[in-house]
């Protein structure tokens, strides 16, 4: 295996996924998806069949023990509800902290877990699809470009120069992502992006409201 | 709580283990420790009952699933032999690589565990126990002041400025580590270090030696 990419099923990292099949071929890729008890635990129903689609090698991972004691609101043992607003309108309120459905370290654990994976397997990258939309205002501290820099610092290093971190959005906003994905012909509507983790996206969230501001700026509704 | 401890129930973690308790006392402290697939396993038994001697709360994780295809020697998993040579030796034959008991990125993985469980409990501090004896000739390159760095400020800033990572040792060598617990009264006969996880320590392998060295150096044969 050559590369690893963290693959929730959603926009950002299925574009992630096709860099990585077009720069190393399908038999050299694997998809790793986590349960961490999200409610939208269905994103990881999409990544299955994402995998599939693309042929790579498909893990998944349970790491929902170690968010046990987490007020989250994306958890399911949170009695918190998911807020129905847009990023800008959520960080008014917070005072500069993150947002409610900031998962504690969620993508230095998983990077962290990434790492471990790929070394085992004889990878030498490893992708995550952070954008500068989820850092804006601190929502995500775990998507900025401060946070990718150190991050990929301390794996090269503590993984004895072996493993390099490619984050190619941290740059980026997510209409630029997905005008990216849309030139390598990434199957968009396998993906899923609502946090309510309904039958069908509630299109009220964060992160519904983001899918869709995104496609609409390439000219596209969903 | 206020902090947490990434405890394995050796020499290091322990002395790391007291000095938390005394900066925050043991109502405050949650100590981690992490069965990965490790031969020497036992050491978990150790953290137990010393987490039990220092009255702190104890959380154990399985995350041996991670290094499923690793060939490190360290693992049950795997063929190949613990060295039973001190790691001056071991280095000789690496060729600037970590020796075989390098766990791939074991330091990075558990610090990450240690940071979303530390901030889903309201920690404001991490404490873990790499020295400079482990860093020394990349031996274990993710016990390095380089990493540690990097991956403090990567839990600082990912975080939102709400975790801090302490290494109180990584400018220490064993010896001064030893000293330090010999200060604080740490119960090291109640602690496990050698990789082999026999009824008794084999005196051979890498981590052995050093223990010994490291007591020898403080006037002390076990």
């Amino acid at each position: 295996m050559k590369a690893l990419v963290l693959f929730s099923g959603g926009v950002d990292s299925t574009t992630c996924l096709a860099i990585a099949v077009e720069k190393y071929g399908k038999e050299e890729v694997i998809a790793l998806s986590v349960y961490y008890g999200q409610k939208h635990d269905k994103e990881i129903q999409a990544a299955k069949k994402i995998a599939d689609y693309y042929g790579v090698k498909w893990k998944e991972l349970d790491l929902s023990e170690i968010f046990e004691g987490s007020d989250c609101s994306l958890l399911k043992s949170s009695d918190e509800a998911i807020p129905e607003e847009s990023y800008s309108e959520q960080l008014r309120k917070t005072d500069g902290k993150p947002v409610t459905t900031y998962v504690p370290f969620r993508n230095g654990l998983f990077i962290s877990c990434g790492a471990s994976i790929a070394l085992s397997n004889g990878c030498c990258e490893m992708f995550y699809g952070a954008h500068s939309d989820d850092a804006a205002g601190n929502a995500y501290p775990d998507c900025s470009s401060d946070f990718n820099e150190a991050i990929s610092r301390a794996v090269y290093v503590g993984s004895g120069n072996e493993l390099r971190v490619t984050a190619p959005f941290v740059g980026m906003n997510k209409a630029q992502v997905v005008k990216e994905g849309l030139r390598l012909g990434v199957p968009y509507k396998m993906t899923w992006s609502c946090y309510e983790g309904g039958d069908r996206p509630c299109g009220k969230c964060g992160t519904c409201r983001d899918r869709a501001a995104a496609f609409l700026a390439n000219g596209i509704v969903e």
